[in-house]
């Protein structure tokens, strides 16, 4: 079952390359630049307005939505409801990253309303995931040691990856807008999930054999993330069933 | 006629070294650290406060100004019109970057009216030239592929450059800031303009020389702009005079 | 007197691995990441969120807190209010960094406000501390060219450091976060303020070594930050009796 995502993967990377999908992201100020920069190293192009004023039109000119509740303010709510009319209006697909939920009841209670809003995927660490409930129908990808994709019963464990992407602030951020690249060019979002994920896990562990420590991870991933292909990502990417 | 630019690009690089200007920036949230960091490395001291209750203190104190438009919000627009405000009344230079204009039609409607505002020099890619009426007497600075300055009929193209440069988010808001930099040594706009636009173009291809991809080439840019002398700016610079 | 304060330093650094203290910042908008970056790399658990909305919640869950003016605006001001009310009745350490307040009359004026709010410890460059009183019981760190640490009579002077700490923004607002770190594991103030200050110099030192200029220097300060252990930096630390 999940002996062909490798290859898959690789040929939805080629697809993001070819196809350069706009990503708006709803993201927190403290990680824009990277998840900027990560998904042009991807072949994705980002906008980060969050502006109620614009927002609108920045969401109507992309091909899928990150949304981030990291560094959440009022004006940021409002946006994120504008951007996700726009989506749904227009079928976009996009992904909720409910950040640092765990720590404010308030913002674990929007993340819950969120999820009925057409969301295709949710990327979360296990923390946020034990507040929320999530949907059937939409992918739940866990980040964490280990990072597992799950739709309803299909679920697998994404392999590869490095101890210090978790100690880079904006790794899980960056995972669930490189998700949302990866839904703008593949309609199945389990497939979608699973590829962006690997292609994260497998440049962390191409960056883990350079880096000296969580600085030099950060550009060595970056580097990673822009020369990785496909060829790369089906020989050295590994994917396993796991227990539902 | 463009000959002696590399000289003098070497010249006001110094200049800037020892008087180290003041800079304030009202700038996207996206890349204030690499504009503060680029900044502080060419020899300019950086701020970026955006709050209507304390932009007209910095915009006071500084020395030029760089108005960049991306992540644009209501505060921001309010804080903008406040600085130039002091920068008018001043004679303060300032320079315009039109950021994603071509995403929303309010964003470019600000943006041509700000060129009305005593504004010395725009610095844009294509797609945001081509919504924008320049002025006449504003330096126009295309960025891309090539970067071209131009003055009315006076056009030059700068050559150096890196193709890595464009993948890193922010090297054009840093282009902008730069060249405000220079705007506050040197009082002929047009020579300020290329010189700045030049130290970044031989910057980014000494970073080139090193990087491994997008990621490395960021501090490796950085490293270059603090490291580069009038003499390497004025032996490998390269500036040619273009079609007007 | 001075002479066992980096085994102590050491024995901190310790602690604040195996604690892993959460810090909350109320950080300006231009060094977030870097700031979340480097307390990880300490070993703490950083957050960020500045909004009047959550941000008493995510104070509630933190250890210490770390107060920045930098890119203030009447959001940020309410935020800290509420954050500090919340910081005085659990009496949680915090750290003020009154950002460039030489700049701004207003933000003097809110500086001065916040040092009669159970400060425990403020860090500031020499232009900020001669605009502001310092309460006698409040530990005070000036950094510059050397770092200067103070508690009513006893002044120690840190060494250790490097010249292009100060080259990369926010290395000072990492500093204050730090020492924020700091707090959270130990009581005496002066000795925290003391061990995060040397922490935050040998790393710096340790960095310098590798580093071609300020880009490259900033990852390198953050593997060392994370590379850093009690034996070395009881080994390398120096730090000298000072003038009153």
């Amino acid at each position: 079952m999940s002996g062909d995502l490798p290859e898959r993967a690789g040929a939805l990377l080629d697809a993001v390359h070819s196809r350069a999908p706009r990503v708006h992201c709803l993201m927190n100020t403290v990680v824009q630049k990277l998840v900027a920069d990560g998904l042009t190293a991807v072949g994705a192009i980002p906008s980060m307005t969050s502006s109620v004023e614009e927002v609108g039109d920045f969401a109507a000119m992309a091909d899928a939505l990150s949304v981030n509740l990291g560094t959440l303010d009022g004006a940021r709510r409002q946006a994120i409801d504008i951007a996700l009319d726009v989506a749904m209006r227009d079928g976009k697909p996009w992904v909720l990253d409910p950040a640092h939920c765990d720590y404010s009841p308030k913002r674990a209670a929007l993340a819950q309303g969120l999820l009925g809003r057409g969301v295709s995927a949710m990327r979360a660490n296990a923390a946020e995931f034990a507040l929320l409930d999530v949907p059937g129908d939409v992918v739940g990808v866990r980040t964490g040691a280990q990072d597992v994709v799950r739709l309803g019963g299909r679920v697998v464990e994404i392999g590869n990856g490095h101890a210090l992407m978790p100690k880079v602030t904006g790794t899980g951020c960056l995972s669930s807008a490189v998700i949302a690249a990866f839904l703008a060019v593949e309609a199945d979002a389990f497939v979608a999930a699973v590829s962006a994920t690997l292609v994260m896990r497998v440049a962390a562990g191409m960056a883990g054999r350079t880096a000296n420590g969580p600085g030099s991870f950060e550009p060595a991933l970056l580097d990673a993330l822009a020369n990785l292909d496909a060829a790369w990502l089906a020989e050295h990417g590994r994917i396993s069933d796991a227990e539902s």
